[in-house]
Formats: structure tokens, sequence, C-alpha cells
């Protein structure tokens, strides 16, 4: 995928609150993005950028629809409605999208490829439609072999869901990069995916295959760089998505772990009955599962800090770091810097 | 399913030891069997017996083709070629059978409902094509409730696959109702599910939906039986597949665990690369993963002795009880009873 994309997000009435893979695209993607799609706001006022509403990403005009869009490449469906489905009142800007001889990305559960229409269409104007989501149809169970690649693989686990491990993937790859090292991105989730333009939403792939799909990304990653960044996904004390989590912590067999938590989680996202263990006892959990399969310590931690102010959040990191005995920092505030400096000192097998 | 189907089981050139479900559904089903086909065995001798080549099991004629079989209700394809496809010489089987009533049942990784010849076949005899590894449509992740049923939950988990899990579950289910315990049995893989004559094949599911699936089954079988057993999957130092086990274990929340191992067997079957933890650290491994999700010890271990000789096995199934601080026996060799006094100690919850 070359820097120089040039996409339009679709984000109708979900900018930027309900809207992670917009905002995510907007922060971390390579791609210029040229428009944000949210009708809403662009009928409440015509000028509005996205700068208003995120201040610390890139900037760009948000449009009431694709027509309104400046020149664009790919249309990105940037939101997804509970459930996944596609809402019928976005139809008109994904038409226009095709017509204009854009390739059009979804990470929804429907797949727009399926969808005779737009199929029809994207053949009609020659133009691609790429269902983040779908799993490529070649997925074998893994051979055992991420262990081997000669690079330092480092996955980002959690403690929960939305604790901020995709985040501190990205933030992580920056700053490698930023320091001249050869730094692959693993892109696990749509939002990771759509980033990289290149990953596999391994939480959608058949279950037997979980590792390794993880495992054939990381292997081709290794090829090109030394350190391998590995998006994480829910957690191995999750009641619904521990079996992702597993599959990705043996698929990828990360050298080096960094443990992701927000500051004062203490349940379960969703499953509030279930007590999330204490930051210790998750390191060991981890590093225990991990063991059996490829050797892999905890070497740093990232806390989401977001709401706290500056010196609760500096308390909560501190508290963190001492929690799991090992370095630690919000990246988002504080720059992946120190995380960076412990996986320096691991050495890749 | 009522205990009167009549059952004829495909299994090709490969009766008894490469043809897992036949055995399995011969050893564990209530069906009752009216033949086997291998044509291989038939045609070398016609008179073959099953009981001539199993002998501890529900005997049945070999016959080399289905129109050759005694009257039956399903044909069971009960071997799977290396890809799980469908080898066409057993067409004509498949189509004798649903021409003359039969349902049929698969376990194949080619559904053989979606099989344009078979589909139709089946639709003008009015018969149904129960496609095993195919999942349900409807499943959803899981909602973390299994803990809550009013039935103590019991689930195998193993070393490594192909330790006896599914045996396991199936001989403590035949000497808990025995004993008159209401019973349930809950079939996480195909020769399970044939058994049982429902189930879902976990390793097949959508990963997000692992524990999903295994949910949903533990909540049914909870409604009419007072003890669950849960037939566990592979084994959470596998390489490629414990992201299954993981899921089922967080998903069935069980009471009790029963570690199943095989004697002597040190590394991963087909991954020998990697060795396995002594007993003793897979029971922590277990329990520690079970923990914060719903507490469950191990409170037995069955130990597959196979091969060897009485003093031999007596020796291994007392060194194994040591390692895993439970009692143990082979339950093929000595009967599931020592596991259900176990067992029974337990309090669900």
């Amino acid at each position: 995928m070359p820097d120089s994309t040039r996409i339009a997000i679709l984000a109708h009435e979900k900018f930027p609150g309900r809207a992670k893979t917009a905002v995510g695209l907007l922060r971390y993607a390579d791609h210029e993005v040229v428009a944000v799609l949210d009708r809403e706001i662009a009928e409440s006022d015509p000028d509005a950028r996205v700068n208003d509403y995120v201040p610390d990403v890139q900037d760009a005009p948000i449009v009431g629809r694709a027509a309104d869009a400046p020149e664009y490449d790919v249309l990105v469906v940037g939101i997804a409605p509970i459930g996944g489905g596609f809402d019928e009142s976005w139809r008109p800007d994904v038409e226009t999208a095709i017509e204009s001889g854009a390739d059009v990305w979804a990470g929804l559960h429907y797949f727009l490829a399926e969808d005779e229409g737009f199929a029809d269409l994207a053949a009609e104007h020659g133009v691609d439609i790429w269902d983040v989501r779908r799993p490529p149809e070649d997925l074998t169970v893994a051979e055992g072999t991420a262990g081997d690649v000669d690079a330092t693989v480092v996955l980002t686990v959690g403690s929960d869901c939305s604790t901020g491990k995709m985040t501190a993937t990205m933030e992580l790859v920056e700053a490698a990069r930023d320091r001249g090292w050869d730094a692959g991105f693993v892109a696990t989730g749509q939002t990771g995916a759509m980033i990289a333009g290149e990953g596999i939403v391994v939480d959608r792939v058949v279950s037997d295959f979980t590792a390794g799909a993880t495992e054939r990304m990381v292997l081709d990653a290794a090829e090109d760089d030394d350190y391998v960044f590995v998006e994480g996904q829910g957690s191995i004390v999750h009641p619904a998505y521990s079996a992702v989590t597993c599959g990705i912590l043996h698929g990828a067999m990360p050298d080096a772990l960094v443990l992701c938590h927000e500051a004062g989680r203490e349940v379960v996202h969703g499953y509030e009955s279930f007590s999330l263990p204490d930051p210790g006892s998750l390191v060991s959990l981890y590093e225990g599962l991990a063991a059996p399969v490829h050797e892999g310590s905890v070497v740093a931690g990232s806390l989401n800090t977001q709401g706290l102010d500056d010196a609760a959040a500096a308390d909560a990191v501190a508290g963190y770091a001492d929690a799991i005995g090992a370095p630690a920092v919000d990246p988002v505030r504080d720059g992946a810097g120190p995380l960076l400096d412990a996986i320096g000192e691991v050495e890749g097998e």
C-alpha cells in the first residue's frame, strides 16, 4: 500500500466519539485523509474540520456526502452499527465512490463484495472492494514456526478489551521507526488492518486457524523487519474473547509482551460480574501460558490514563510499573520511548 | 435423538485403525449399528464382523456397499481423508442411502448439503443431511453465564490432542448414568456430536464465538441434568489448537476438570520440537487460567495406558496420580468410578 493513498472516511453521525476506526486512521495511518463524511456535523457546520473535534491528528474537511469530498483513491467505511450490518442510507456514498473509480474498504460483518449491487458496479468500474473482516480462504492450522523467525517479536496483551493495545502497538511502531529500527506491524483487527493496508481480522477466522492466521502474518513481517509488533486482542481472562487472545499468543510466539491496562478498571468491560486479576497476577498468567510454547516475558506496561490529570496519571503509571515489575508509560501522553528501551534489551530468537 | 436409531457407518478401507469416528460410535453411541461399510475387508472376507477387528464394542456385519446393509435410518460417513474432502468413490453409497429414505451424517470439511447432487436427491426423498462440522448460523459471543447453571459442570482437558478426552468423557457419562445420576454430555467434536446426535464442532466456529458456542451447549444441557460432562479439545499448551481449548475452558466455566494424558508422551504430537510440561505444571496452568473467569480444580486424572501391560499401566497410573495430586485411572481399563467419586465431592455453582 503506497503511503500516498488518498482516503475518504465514512463516519455518518458517529464522528468522532463512536468512530474508532475513523479516528485510528486519522491518527496512525500514512494514508492522506482528504475528508471525513459525517452528514450530521456537515449539516450543522458546513465549514467543520476534523481538528475541531480531534485536535492532535491529521486535519481534513468534514463533508456530508461522498460527492462533496475532494478526489480520493479509497472510500473507507469507518464505522459499524451494532450487529455490523450495512446501513442502507450509506448506499449512495458507496455508489458515488465506486462510480468515481475509488476502491472501497469496509470492516462490517456484512460483506459489501457480496452485495450484488456493489459487486456489479465495482466490476463495471474496475475497482476493488476489500471487506477487511473476510478471512483469506487458504488459512490453515499453525505449524509452530513463529518462534524461529530472525526478528524480535513483540505482542501487546491486555487485562481486558479496549485497554489500548492497538494504540500502544502503533505508538511502538512509530517510535521504533523514529529510532531507525526496521519495524513491522502485524494487524489483527479491522482498524489496524486498514491502517496497515493489510492484515487478518483474527477474531473472524475459524477457531482452529486462530494461531495459524497470526503465525502467517508474523512470518511475513519478519522477512522484512528486525522488530515485529503484533497487535493483540482481548484478554486471556475474558469470559468471551480469551480464545482469540490465546491463539494470538501461541501463534505469534512473542519474545516480549507489553501489558496494556486502563487506569482504574477493575472489572471486565461489559461483563461487570467478572473481576480483573491484579496486574502482577496477569503478568504471571501471560508468561505462564506463553512459556510452554515459547518463552516470552512482560518487559513493559502501557497504561491508558485518559481522563486523569497529569499528577494522577503519573501516580497511576508509577503504581502500575510497580505492580507489573517493569517500566510503564501512557504512550499517548509520554511516548513509547521507555517501552522501546525495554524491548531493545530483548534477544529475538 | 431416539436410542433406537439404526445406523450404517461408511469406513471404506480405513476400518478400524483409521476410523476413529466409526469406532467411537460402535463403542459409545446408543444408536444400533446395523453395518460397517468397508469394501476392502468385505471383499477379502464376505463374512467379516466388527468384533473380528474390535472385540469390546457392539457387533455388526462388515459389508462392501450401502446396498448390502440391513435396513438403517442414517448413513454415517465415519472416516475423513486428509484434508476432509469427499471421496467420489463413496458417492454411490450416499446416493443409495438417500434413495432408501435414510438421513446422512458426515463430519467432513466438505459439506454434503452443499453438494448439488446430494441436496437435490435429499429434497426429493425428504431426508436430512447433517454436516456435523457446519456451525449453527446464529452463534454469538459468550455472555459469561455458564457459571450460573444449576448443575455441576465437568470438563475434560488434556496435555495434548488425542490423549483420551472424548473417551474419558464418554466413560464418565456412562458411569454416572449407571450410578443413577442425571448426566448430560456436551459434544464439542464431530465424533462426540454423532454419538450424542447433537453438538457443535467448536474448532470450526468463528474464533470470537468459541466460548459462546460452548456456553450455549452447557446452558442447554444444564436444563435437564445435574451433571454436565463437557468434551474438551486440544490443550492450552498446544502451538496450534490452544485457542479452541481456552475458549471451551472459559465458555464452559467448569466446576471440575479431569486432566487427560497419555502415558509416556513427552512432546506435542505432530509438533515434536515442543515439550509437554510435567503434569503437575499443567494442573497449575489450567487452574490458573480458569480461576479469573470461574474457579475450577483438577479433581481427577485420566491416563491412556494403551499398549502397556497391566503392571506397567498400574505403575504409570500411580505415578500420574502422584504428579497431579489427585485420583487417576485409565478409564478404559479400570472404569471411571474413582473419577466419579472425586467429582461427586464437587459443589456445582
